[in-house]
């Protein structure tokens, strides 16, 4: 008999979780998935809004542990995996520049995404969490530049959440393609886990 | 002759570099105040852009590292000086609810706020990353409700965040109160971390 695995995670590919399936699979730990069929509405279960309140995906499961957000699933899952180099470590100097970037896709990111989405305009420039469009992405944009990956060299959990962002919000239209932003998408989508992950999700959506 | 300290926090009293300061005075830790003063438009200096092109406050620089994001900087500092105790190691069960909470500010708190300022709906709920302001609220304050603590009996650097956000968002009518809030605000007021913020940045602002 073997044992469960420890990491649950509450999915559905069509939503912010496929990510999180991108690390899980980059890590290489044994997980289990708990689909949540948000276009049947299970993510409004009293079951799993005991989990998640707000009725989102991604939602880890850890042990006695509920990480939702995205951003967080992240890095704990970056953080309690080390030997998968995802995270610089505590006290490594790029460890700084590392969640930065993390935490600029949920505070700048995302709410930019939205408002445009939205056709609201931008808060006043004291309120604004991202300034206004522009100078979120051309920010984003220079340090993708710096290339190959958002550390330079070395790739991290931070491409797992850009690479998977960016493919997305540009393949509907919410961002606007670049070269850079392009090829970066390119170099993301060659990664193995980023592979198995879409065939996996692939299966998952044919077979559900 | 001391060396100067490796930490400079750009700052001003009024603006979300507030709780920056307060982080860094829990830790007890040596640091330089660089006061960008966003009421003379400061933050649009190209010194301070090159830092951050978003010209937002607060930003960190350790040593040859620039952290930008408020939950970005706090994460940072936090695991930078665990003999402070503010955040729970990696390992440690806490660690997940600890990123989970911290995020939540960047990913659903600032979102739904801002929206509810500027009297936007929020986005379907597929898209939105906060559901409603209602739910947004309701998950934080149950947390809350568990208390004294964002993590229970232990005291870390997501009580900074929250404790700082709570305290002026309430003030300004941005969140409604509550017994469970105020409660909450005035622990975190009577930390010795909070009071010495609180003081110099009064005499920042006598000065300035």
């Amino acid at each position: 008999m073997t044992a469960a695995p420890a990491l649950t995670l509450h999915h559905h590919p069509h939503s912010r979780s496929a990510g999180a399936r991108v690390m899980l699979e980059e890590l290489g730990v044994d997980y289990r998935i708990e689909l949540v069929n948000l276009h049947a509405g299970e993510q409004r279960r009293p079951e799993f809004l005991a989990l998640n309140p707000l009725g989102k995906l991604p939602t880890l499961v850890d042990g006695d542990t509920v990480v939702t957000e995205q951003v967080a699933i992240y890095l704990h899952l970056a953080d309690r995996f080390p030997e998968a180099g995802l995270a610089p470590a505590i006290g490594d100097s790029a460890r700084g520049s590392y969640l930065r970037w993390m935490v600029y896709y949920a505070s700048c990111f995302e709410p930019a995404v939205v408002d445009r989405a939205q056709k609201h305009e931008p808060a006043e420039p004291m309120v604004s969490p991202y300034r206004d469009f522009d100078s979120m992405l051309a920010a984003l944009e220079a340090q993708l530049a710096r290339g190959p990956w958002m550390l330079g060299d070395r790739f991290s959990a931070a491409d797992v959440l850009w690479g998977t962002a960016l493919a997305w919000t540009t393949q509907f239209g919410l961002v606007p393609k670049s070269e850079v932003i392009e090829r970066y998408i390119e170099r993301a989508k060659a990664r193995p886990g980023f592979q198995r992950a879409a065939a996996k999700d692939a299966e998952l959506l044919a077979t559900a």
